[in-house]
């Protein structure tokens, strides 16, 4: 009775977490836990010991300080959307689930702020108050189904943070728990607030300094006007120049993506948006907003610029239902992916903006050494490559190669300049990277940060940061020996 | 002898410095020492034992080493025009002044990015590119004498900071020296880096976690057009409104400034501009850019707006010469101030913008109430007040009497919901505030993160917390007594 006697340990700790949240709100039947053993990234599995469903910041303290005194470590989790394994449980683990905390605290229109509770979907807070002419900026693809708290513990992005910033952009303040159960608030309502930008340090975060219970969010006015600009090139390098000449001109647009050839086809195949001309090398997908006026002179202007770029044609949409019908084949092609192939695996790097066409090029070359397909989908005004890898998991070792191929390119990224994530996080899945693209000393830093909120390195363990465990690599080793730190 | 022992101790330290930077890179004589005795709040006085002049990272790095090896605070120090005494010395420490740190040490177009030295001077980055036709957004007053290390210490603000934000939103990296002389990079040249963002955590922590010996800038295209609009109303309510109707309307102005009738008066009485009419209770100066068919739609609709909110007169200005004209008083209102009056003091708090006209009649009551005349020029857009109390420092009392009234504006700003420092920081003026706008826990929360990177308190010590020596409150005496965290 192996099960049982595991099962013992955790009887006094459910009783506790019973006493604060209720029967319902503590899960712990091993088939109702299979749903947590994973986030996004489904490759990386392991079952929580217990699943916690807190209702309020006192009671995620309650939780909290559980864990604390009982050394358990416990890890915050959204709506499971995340892409790097953020939300991947340790063995013996309580998760910490924000589902019942999805209430709107407070609007407040005149300073343009809305109080949401962790849970609630990205999309709800757009829908709450765009009846008064207001939206929430920061869109990730997933933003229908993740929630905020996700989105603020991996510092999210989406198509409209070229011109508008990525989540830490939006968020003013917050109220957290810190590992000790401690609750604190941090920034304010108004956008500048004194001593250490805690606010800035904790977004991005992905829960390894505690979690947020109440966040305050910037709200914008919904624009007057937006217009969607397609263009289509015989090259990636034409489409490459025209990201540049836009930028160059001054010109911001809300948002200006990339896709190849290999994924104008696939959309195709899948969505038949018969907008994405099929023999086109590349198309530049330009969304433009603000004054009617405004967008009017830009929407000229970035066609004139296409145009001298190379485009073979250039097409634009004011009116929405034509506007979602240009975006149609953007939107869908993650799923297009899912569907002319077994498998694929997501990556997420920065590059330069100037070394876009070169990185393409080289990505490109390493798929071919690799054997694999590589589609490129991405928010090219960034310079924020989302490279994805098609294969089939049923071939023994091919997750591995496809892995190695991944981290080939984040590599690539970081010698050009750029960054091994733009915006899914590090999570379980990049911690390996973090030694090329940070010194010693870097990483040392970050780690005393995490120590000063996170002593005994109960939340969120095992993320972010390599560890020998999962690198395997001698060099890697010595990383995790800091001076007075428990690194775990 | 008192003065040569004293000075005997520092013998070893003085040689370990100059062996690193020569004789010339070591102040030490006291009357030259006199000059680093204050900052831009010169009502708080301390000379310190030595100044050091590095030229390189390499050389703030041995300095920090040499002062940490021997138990020495050491502060950072730019141009010395900071409002909140950041640069404040402590008794038996060390300078390091970032005048000969003036290199520009990268531009790079293509990606809209610079990398300078610390010392370098606001206006000389803008100087730089403008030839090329970008610019560096974040402006203070003091931008044509106060230092972008500075800048990034107090995270400075500027006119505008109201569509562009502050210095935090234009750091995308840093190479900072530890309080224990390590040399850590930062961020980096794209705007998104994985792990936690020190980056963010660092640009406004006032020299208490490191100094920055290279900054990563981001600079921005030059606007096409450039519109300033000035409205005079025959109240603040009116003129508050037309603020918060402008905002609403959707236009995000480059900056929005308010003047009271009073700092009209001033104006006009030293610099005679012309522009702006005497008997107006309060004047909007609107600063608009981008594309000349955007401004001039905008130009329009916020003359409208002005008017339906009972706007008196519009002028506005597209050419340079009369846009500096109009500009003009508003750029003298704080030497017009030193002209009229023998000492002022300025305070700096945030509000949010639906406060601003109950706040403002407020802050008048309070004037009337210790009998000091209180002057008001703001970045109305923002909610960022600039009250200037006129006062007499040869009068017995008065600074004291000054600093009463200018904590009761702080507190207020705080009970509507606001903060206590917009864009000057807290440095050693406002720490004993912190308790009034931070609960126990958020400050620890704070000084856990200090703690971690300046573990021996050595790095600007005495600045942004409160402690019972300076506040002489019971009430504060407690929060000093963080467990685990050597606070000074």
């Amino acid at each position: 009775m192996v099960f049982s006697v595991i099962r013992d340990k955790w009887q006094p700790i459910i009783k506790q977490l019973e006493a604060v949240l209720g029967k319902k709100g503590v899960i712990k039947r091993k088939e109702e836990l299979l749903t947590y053993e994973c986030d996004g990234l489904p490759q990386y599995r392991q079952r929580p010991a217990l699943v916690t469903l807190p209702k309020t910041t006192e009671e995620v303290s309650a939780i909290a300080r559980i864990c604390h005194e009982n050394d358990i470590p416990w890890i915050a989790r959204g709506a499971g959307t995340g892409l790097s394994g953020g939300a991947l449980p340790v063995e013996d683990c309580v998760l910490i689930v924000t589902a019942r905390m999805r209430e709107v605290l407070e609007v407040d229109y005149e300073n343009q702020r809305i109080v949401v509770q962790p849970g609630i979907i990205n999309n709800w807070v757009t829908q709450t108050v765009s009846g008064a002419g207001f939206y929430y900026a920061p869109d990730p693809s997933s933003q229908i189904i993740c929630s905020i708290g996700g989105n603020v513990a991996e510092n999210s992005g989406g198509v409209h943070c070229l011109k508008y910033g990525t989540t830490t952009n939006h968020v003013l303040g917050l109220t957290i728990v810190t590992p000790e159960g401690d609750i604190v608030k941090i920034g304010g309502k108004v956008p500048e607030t004194p001593g250490y930008d805690l606010t800035g340090l904790f977004v991005g975060s992905e829960g390894t300094l505690g979690i947020a219970t109440e966040i305050t969010l910037k709200i914008l006015k919904t624009p007057d006007s937006i217009c969607v600009v397609l263009a289509d090139f015989n090259s990636i390098e034409e489409a490459g120049n025209a990201v540049a000449e836009i930028i160059r001109s001054g010109i911001i647009p809300a948002g200006m993506e990339m896709m190849d050839n290999f994924s104008i086809n696939a959309v195709e195949d899948i969505v038949a948006t018969q907008c994405y001309p099929r023999d086109a090398q590349a198309i530049l997908l330009v969304e433009l907003d603000g004054l009617e006026v405004e967008v009017t002179n830009y929407k000229e202007k970035v066609g004139e610029i296409c145009l001298r770029c190379g485009a073979r044609n250039i097409t634009s949409a004011k009116d929405a239902p034509t506007r979602l019908k240009l975006w149609k084949g953007r939107k869908a092609a993650f799923a297009a992916m899912g569907k002319i192939s077994p498998n694929y695996f997501v990556q997420d790097g920065v590059v330069p903006r100037s070394q876009l066409a070169s990185v393409l090029s080289e990505i490109s070359a390493l798929g071919e050494q690799y054997g694999y397909r590589i589609a490129n989908v991405f928010h090219a005004g960034d310079g924020n490559l989302h490279p994805l890898i098609l294969y089939n998991q049923a071939e023994e070792g091919s997750f591995e190669k496809v892995e190695e191929l991944g981290g080939e390119i984040l590599k690539l990224c970081v010698r050009v300049g750029g960054s091994i994530s733009g915006e899914h996080g590090i999570g379980s899945d990049k911690k390996c990277y973090m030694a090329d693209m940070f010194t010693e000393a870097d990483l040392e830093t970050m780690q005393y940060v995490r120590s000063a909120f996170n002593p005994k390195g109960l939340a969120n363990p095992e993320k972010i940061f390599p560890t020998p465990r999962t690198c395997g690599e001698a060099a890697n080793a010595k990383k995790a020996e800091f001076k007075n730190i428990q690194a775990f």
